[in-house]
């Protein structure tokens, strides 16, 4: 039998699913959630019900929102005219968290014919019918070689507009150490060199 | 205006207020909560409420417990005559997955006249009305000065009474390097040392 109540060990459980939490810090989670006082539980609890039955997708740009329109496209301080197409809602954040004041758009996905992801799998579409007016389109994607794939057929579909269309710059990490840096990524840095004078 | 909808929001609070838990590793967590099934997030956020409400202390050893005598206290298969004397519920996983197979007995905290923590603040005295017919306490708390203090109150309280008084070993953590270890612990491991012929 366990040493533990079952309605911890299911809460032990829950966090040890978490990418990341395995079972050890999930017991010092588990424990620690024990001490915290009654009303953050309660809160948390009623947070993680509500998630489930208010949170939708933007009809816009399929960001998370509790409203049709995200909290994003329905700033009026925001510039609607830059969009930043990213792969998923949470990329979001981190672009926020950098000072963009433009728009987003979540793709939903990469492109990956093996896996039988094709264009219509991805929120293209809802994408090209949001450029009117629209000055640049940032595609905020990874490296990897469905994020290339994906930012090859965006460009094509989108280069008969006119506009700016751009992609996150590739180099050497802020900070990073020459000596820690793989080949290909010191080649980008150096093929893709900034003139500084 | 946060990128986030407010439900999202106090997710990601309540999980970055868990310790060793950043605001980074919560933004993670909570958009990756928002991809599982709702089976599971009604399930995890269920057990959240009735911890609060279910969970109590037993009452002979202090540990967790969702009725009057907790998972430990109530097996046959124990050997209650061996008590492991612990600072908190959460230390109880610890030992009992060495394998230990006596009972376990919770102080609720160690003396410390420093923050105004003296004997009466712990479950002492239950501790000392558990002590009919037990063979060997325990025990087993940490190596900080308020652990040694209450150590050695333990043991000067104990000592009358006609059984075996153990704490855990000190010395070389098992795979140690011997030039990582302090000064402090390899002393004690060169005391302590164990006859192996």
């Amino acid at each position: 039998m366990s040493a533990l109540p079952k309605t911890l060990e299911k809460i032990i459980d829950s966090l040890s699913s978490l990418p990341g939490i395995g079972r050890k810090t999930a017991q010092r989670l588990g424990m620690y959630m024990m001490k915290m006082d009654d009303d953050f539980i309660s809160e948390f609890a009623s947070a993680l019900v509500d998630m489930k039955d208010n949170i939708y997708s933007c009809s816009k740009c399929n960001n998370f929102c509790e409203s049709d329109i995200c909290n994003i496209c329905s700033d009026p301080n925001r510039n609607m005219n830059m969009i930043c197409v990213v792969e998923n809602p949470s990329d979001i954040i981190l672009f926020d968290n950098t000072g963009f004041n433009g728009s987003f758009h979540v793709l939903g996905g990469l492109l990956s014919p093996l896996d039988g992801i094709s264009p219509e799998d991805l929120s293209i579409d809802s994408l090209i019918s949001r450029l009117d007016g629209v000055e640049e389109v940032i595609i905020a994607i990874g490296t990897s070689v469905e994020a290339e794939t994906t930012s090859l057929y965006l460009v094509n579909l989108l280069k008969s507009h006119n506009m700016k269309i751009s992609r996150l710059s590739q180099g050497l990490p802020v900070g990073g150490q020459l000596e820690y840096i793989d080949q290909a990524t010191l080649e980008k840095s150096f093929t893709e060199r900034v003139a500084i004078n």
